[in-house]
């Protein structure tokens, strides 16, 4: 190990988390942990944390030679994760393990964290970084993250006010955003342990029917949806974030007993890319749903009366269905055709 | 996959969550994060937040087929770290990732972390567990966790009351804590590649002179001092976790400008797994001291006029130790024979 090369890294890595600071860091003490002042002026503050992965959406990135965005994929998962409950980021750290990653690499990692921490108004305070070559495949690494947010207790949006009747709307996502690589990997052999040059080339591809290459498809940063729903919040009864498992498993998270969301699917057309993966692989539509996003990130429960003054506000907002009674069948989420 | 025993298995780490409840937690809200009160009371509350792994103890403990006590070894680092600011636990999270680990593996993790959260007063309130068979080696997994506690501001210890003439006291560790672990692993071919029947056979040999097998000796649970410091905290103007680097690198991360800490190496016995070590590796001294903690877990920095006090409080508190003016050549630790 090149003591002097990790010393290097470690003060970029650093001067990365210091451009992210805000008033409550208590900088340069506490050298074991991170210090960061409670916001002021809360009535009664809740913090709202969450950890997370992007995945095996890493090795995508480690065949196109990209390592500046996951870090991004990473903030944005987290910031919206909290957002669901109404929270504003404060803070976030991160975990970064390794086999033979290079120094270069690894802040280019962090840079990618810094960028979308800088972006949210969230302050990286903190990380670890381990090479562990024992542990992991050779070239392989894993990219984990912590976030804190706030909300006054007063303004947690969690679900129990959704109705029938409530209006379903939907932001669009980016892509696959950071679930179903696994699946996406293994219809394509890409990092599956075949040849890694067939796999390159594969994702270098232009592919007509995205207007890019597939690999710059597959790897467009997760959508982060603070900005858009900031305004908003007060009038969203409900928020679910559409991650692994899809509208049917994610959206019944915020749903109160007895009440079930039906989904219009004209209501918007799936991306080409989520049709290139159901056709490589004959995928049934019952599963793309229940495994991919389909091209909505992140879905609002809104009242009706509520209906106009959130879609002002929200230009790319797509109305996708409403909340219903739950039926005899037990269902919670119905796909309209 | 068994979606079935994956569902058991996350009702299992749910309920070890649950058992570590404190009154902050609202349960049942916030199905993608998860909601934490800021403790009321608190004129100024800091936050301190830690991230960390455990290395590569998690190789040993797999080869010894022993999975619940890492989730401790990984709380307890996590509380010494932000218990160096002064700092009480207040939250935990997880990140487990892994290749082939079952589901009961995956449960007896996460019943350490329990465990040793419940024992610190501090919440288990959420976590992530993915599968990612292509990044990790077969059968390895990692293991992360992410603490956040709080300090009033007016009782942060953060070092910079330090003066030459004050005490270094230290509280024995009860084994390597979690670092070293790579290069004591390369010394006996432990989990890095060879045949693992071997390795096995060699962590199950009795060591005389440890009074128990090599495993059981690196498996030793990373001492927590959350307990021990709590009463004597506003006592302490500093507190080094003796981590990656030994004495030699953390203990001047507490120091101010222009002072040194002289260590009396004749104040303490340094354990018999560190000789071992020693003589197994052929190691020189200034490595070991560099790499191992040498059986100093926590190092504390104490006036004189509260030597006593401490002492008092803390009975297996040794004497190590002072802080010195800086000398000449600029060392920040001294190793007096």
């Amino acid at each position: 190990m090149d003591i002097d090369a990790t010393n290097r890294a470690v003060a970029r890595m650093q001067a990365l988390a210091r451009a992210t600071a805000r008033p409550e860091v208590l900088a340069d003490i506490g050298p074991f942990a991170a210090l960061f002042r409670v916001p002021a002026g809360m009535a009664d503050p809740v913090l709202v944390a969450s950890a997370d992965g992007v995945g095996t959406k890493v090795i995508v990135a480690r065949l196109m030679d990209v390592y500046d965005t996951v870090g991004q994929d990473l903030v944005n998962h987290c910031v919206n994760d909290i957002l669901t409950a109404g929270a504003a980021p404060l803070f976030f750290l991160d975990y970064l393990a390794s086999n033979a990653l290079t120094e270069d690499h690894k802040v280019a990692l962090v840079e990618g964290v810094s960028r979308a921490c800088r972006a949210t108004g969230c302050a990286l305070i903190g990380g670890e970084t381990a090479d562990m070559p024992d542990v992991y495949r050779p070239g392989e690494y894993d990219f984990a993250g912590f976030i804190v947010g706030v909300v006054e207790r007063a303004r947690i949006i969690d679900g129990r006010a959704i109705r029938p009747g409530d209006a379903l709307l939907a932001l669009p996502s980016t892509g696959l955003h950071t679930n179903g690589y696994t699946l996406v990997r293994h219809l394509w052999c890409l990092g599956t342990g075949e040849d890694e040059a067939d796999a390159r080339a594969r994702l270098a591809r232009y592919e007509p029917d995205l207007g890019r290459t597939l690999g710059e498809a597959l790897l467009a940063v997760h959508r982060c949806y603070l900005e858009d729903l900031r305004p908003v919040l007060p009038r969203l009864k409900g928020i679910a974030h559409i991650t692994g498992g899809g509208l049917v498993e994610n959206v019944p998270r915020i749903l109160p007993e007895g009440t079930a969301a039906r989904f219009h699917r004209a209501a918007w057309e799936v991306p080409p890319l989520f049709r290139l993966i159901q056709r490589a692989g004959a995928i049934p539509e019952a599963e793309m749903f229940r495994t991919f996003n389909m091209g909505l990130g992140i879905v609002l429960a809104v009242a009706p009366d509520d209906l106009q003054a959130v879609r002002d506000r929200l230009p790319d907002a797509m109305l996708v269905g409403e909340v219903v009674a739950q039926g005899t069948d037990g269902q919670r989420v119905v796909l309209d055709r």
